[in-house]
């Protein structure tokens, strides 16, 4: 039998096509592929998503809920449906949520939005390159009716350049509605940039992406800027919510914040949070978000402080929320029902999921954070416990 | 209604009180789940993976290969199968295994293995911590004991020490088998510091997470040490195949690398690769790894340079890769399935898996590097159209 | 004896009273001043350099040259005073000198200009926070004339914003002419924040300075953006020039310059280039320049290559030069003699001083670079040997 | 005029040389070398320190204490030299030595000692680097004597290892007694590198250093581990002692320490402290120490908290303080009187100068946290006020 992945110019995405994939797959491998051909949705609805299709992960989701949330876009209660296979985890952002209740809610606020292609701009020489900049700068406009002529939605707001050796890094930052907007922006930067290549004949040549961009990746960069948006929860909770939900004083929180800020500095970490992948993973995957973007989408910062009457106050800024409600695959069939459970499904939504996502991650972290910090009155780690009772695999 | 989540506390997995979930969430949001409620496991399989499940996303799985393989646990060709919603990503992956066959295959090598909890010791001052730090290192054989007494699988290879101010953050490193091995670890860990803390009174407390592990988050400490398993991939790529498949020289590539390098270090990214994240979330979901490590496990570094006699070498160190082939969301249906496809399930795989993601993950880095570097003769850019033909939604 | 430290309010220079300081501290020690008593200027020209003056350190001056720079304000040879207490160092940064020589020299750009004063602008919530971060962008011209108001000399080019949870912190990036300019956007910032502060009740208040700044240490936000001013040194030197002079080819120095930086990436460090501090510390101190800015001086970049006609192509951009040839320590005595031996002291020499500068650091990498990396033919290292034969201690 | 720097090569360092060089100098620039040419010592002394000499920099030193260190080598009060041309610095350094007194002094530990020489030893390919590593691991006794015969002081601790791609690049780490040991090392770990390289033939080549170690820069691999000595300060402050003196409750410095200890880790700055810098450049420059180490010195971390009592306890660890007592530029002649005054000349005073310095940052720390924090009553900033009356030249 010929090793290759049997394929149709045609119609790749016909039941006979992936039919003889599976057995393809089946007789090289002696497995059985009896669950993984279980899907519900029309195959062909998988053009533009996924080559070589021949079946589906099912990938369990629970629900936590309902968030609280005091937004811009999102207000009210929120049922989070969570696509996950780690025990414990989502009865821990559950928890976190009740907390979140019983202290009127979290307050959320979308605070920036850059999405960005990063070309760099090869010279001759640096003194080249430091001129190019000067002509960037002075060119904008005509650079952004360039880049924003191959897109109705996407709106260059800007290029940071940062002007290195004979280069020029520059990344061109744009909004774009409700998709995340990495394609879209790809090609209205490749567009600009030929227009440039014409124009500036000193400009040897140019590399669409030199990883300036950070895509799909932490960076300094990507969090002293924005990637996608920049969203920040917090909130106050009540002394009294503490102590009784969580079992802990807001002094024990803020003494195991100083320790883990620090231990976070220390390692290098790109966050000093808990966990809001956790939380990000299972949300990412149960509504059609791009997964690969999880971790640039949980490089986060938290910081806390005991108020002067004794409460908590927490937040968390989030600067590269990477997160559509459009495109992509928002409209597969069941990550657009997960989508509608929040009523955040097609245009005009991106800002209300993003304010969701900001909010559950906060419950994670409340929930979490307390259960690592505890007191141990009673002699047992509760962390631990939980995933002994409830994970049963390790 | 009430806004209380449906719950059971006798069997919250049966299939009634699934029903009234996904009713419950139907009221509440007005939307259907039609396709969420399609899943074709038994959901009592669900239990310590996943609380209030409600359903399942579908997430589709097309395949890559065959990818070849010259490791040590891993030898042959492999299909791999990637669970994406990212059109062109598989087709990429696939063009670049083409690139790996042609050149006689992908060398894989597991170089580290380090799975980790890191509690931070506090003390009265600075002092008595470093005099803890040499009473650690004197009963490393005492506290092993105690850590290895939980798990018939685990074992405490090393304890790292980090003296600041007045505390020790250690890093308690274990080999865990098949298992990915962080709840294992924690285990353990918990079991050695209470032993520690009962043995050594001058210790006020301790943390047994203070976010030095730096679980699920890229950092220095992570990629100096390794979490998980460390793998390096490495093939020298023939200049005619490179030219002939990829249709850029060996020269443009290094020349690339050298560029994109310098950018990933300006921009303190957590990679200079161009994107394993991409082909490790689609293998991490196709086979029931945990989604929230794909950060983590996609921190990386690239190597690459023309050799004497024109061809390229190609290497990338994977530091942090966190799979599993036994426990967690390996045995669900669909995603032990996928482990199948690959002979990669159960006890004894863990070191065959992780050879064959780190060779897919050469796959794509070849292929989008090529795609991005290349000389634009025809006046197109590949990249950019590769998104566009296959890639609809933007 | 008192422990009180001699000191007169009337004239804290006089000789008499630093003669008391001399008596009082051979007393406190038993030890004696004889070298520290001598200095040749007078002391009263020290009043805002340094108090409870009681001598000097001598520190060696050598001199490396002649440096043949091509800039844009620095043309023609230099002879470069050095002030150190490392042996080998002059001779291997002269070593270099020539090698620029006998390959024409190496070009110099000043490429950005931005001293900074960073206050944290501090609100009730997140969502102040962003109104003000418009706000504050909206008035811009109105805060340039506040700060402009305090200085003749300094121009506030921008505010860069950083939206993080409650706070906003604030880049107020400025010229200083020839002045290095701490103090002088200390002060003028100081005067838009009070400004500031009485225009926006919402306003909680403001740190001046908040670790943002990130003033004497390196960091990410000092080298994406600017601190004192971006001057990149590049030359091409042919590759007989390279085989004669340093022994080794453009292919050998490129093969290291590829490890160096990929060991410079993964340690986290500061910079990829070999030693620019070493020759930066030797001209601060032998200029009068704040040696407290040695390290953020020195965080820089190397790239290099070959070129196709086998040549090798150097470069360094150093993104944070803090120098000054007005002001500061700049007019003591021995300070601006040195500053005359390259005409660069007084008004309108600071970018000339710069070049100097980066030229100079060139000299040193290649001579470095080149010892460290060279194939060792006679068994023997010629780093180790230079410090065996010219340093004694060790 | 040839423009060739006059040298001698029987005796560079006679009285005639040095005048012929200063009047080349002075006849190649036009200036007048004054003062330059002002010196006290023998200028054959400066064989091994400094060539090409032709004068000295005389930089003013003043003093500031007493300082009160409760070390383990430090005990009781010290006057500190700091040779210094920034106006303000002493008199602020000075303040926070009376807050220390009034506390009861600084408590210092020395918790670690490692200089180091990092070679990069290159390998065929990754499996081939990986057994190396084991081999390596296994001969650390035997590679020990051959670094140890080439030094009566300095001590092999340990090989740190680090496994990437084809490398394996090694930190061999040192006591060095009291000397700061950078040639000691380097001579040692070349000639184990030697060994090591005859035993394993499969070793390709190596690189004595590779930019790992990371020399004179900062870095996470330096701090997570340590350069030269670690050491850790630390102390309480009486509530009162920090109004009084300072001006600013403990809870004003907590909370200020909340927001730059975020804003520095946002910033990915090397140090979340003021300005050690500024008083270890200061300290570094009159005691001959080498100042191109001052960056690496200053990376540190503050830590601070209010006490239940309501005192404010601080500490910072300095983990790549390199400082010695002995060889370098210790034996000049102001450096060792600077060094005599504190009794820290000679061997078997390196710890107790490391306190010292510990100490005196701490000093500093106070003073300037406390200045750019304080409330502003009297409508006045007293940081730039210092700046303003002290500080002339801006």
């Amino acid at each position: 039998m010929s090793n290759k992945i049997p394929r149709d110019n045609g119609n790749d995405y016909s039941e006979e096509i992936i039919a003889q994939r599976q057995r393809f797959l089946e007789e090289k491998s002696g497995a059985r592929l009896n669950h993984t051909a279980n899907y519900s949705f029309d195959p062909a609805s998988m053009d533009g998503n996924c080559e070589h299709l021949f079946g589906v992960a099912q990938v369990p989701i629970g629900v936590a809920g309902p968030l609280l949330v005091n937004g811009e876009h999102a207000q009210g209660e929120f049922y989070v449906p969570m696509a996950t296979i780690e025990g414990t985890l989502i009865a821990s952002y559950n928890r976190g949520m009740r907390v979140i209740r019983e202290s009127g809610g979290v307050t959320t606020t979308v605070c920036g939005e850059a999405m960005q292609r990063a070309p760099c701009f090869v010279f001759r020489n640096s003194r080249e390159a430091r001129d190019f900049s000067l002509w960037l700068a002075e060119h904008f406009e005509q650079i952004k009716a360039q880049a924003e002529s191959t897109t109705s939605v996407g709106r260059l707001l800007e290029i940071e350049q940062y002007v290195f050796h004979n280069f020029v890094n520059a990344r061109f930052n744009y909004s774009t509605g409700d998709a995340a907007g990495q394609n879209m922006t790809g090609r209205a930067t490749y567009v600009a940039c030929e227009w440039i290549s014409a124009q500036y004949p000193a400009l040897r040549h140019y590399l669409l992406s030199s990883n300036f961009d950070t895509e799909k990746k932490t960076s300094y960069v990507n969090s002293l800027g924005t990637r996608g948006r920049r969203v920040t929860a917090e909130l106050t909770i009540p002394r009294e919510v503490l102590t009784d939900l969580l079992r802990i004083t807001p002094e024990q929180m803020a003494y195991g914040y100083g320790i883990s800020m620090l231990s976070s500095y220390i390692a290098g970490s790109s966050s000093n949070a808990a966990h809001p992948v956790n939380g990000l993973a299972a949300l990412y995957i149960a509504t059609g978000q791009d997964a690969a973007c999880i971790g640039e989408a949980a490089q986060s910062t938290v910081y806390q402080y005991v108020t002067r009457k004794g409460d908590l106050h927490f937040s968390i800024t989030l600067p590269g929320l990477v997160m559509a409600t459009y495109g992509g695959g928002t409209g597969l069939a069941t990550q657009r029902e997960c989508l509608e459970l929040m009523d955040c499904y097609g245009q005009g939504k991106a800002y209300k999921l993003l304010e969701i996502a900001a909010g559950m991650v906060v419950a994670g972290e409340l929930s979490l954070s307390a259960a690592t910090r505890r007191d141990k009155e009673s002699g047992r780690n509760e962390w631990v416990d939980a995933h002994e009772n409830l994970g049963r695999n390790r």
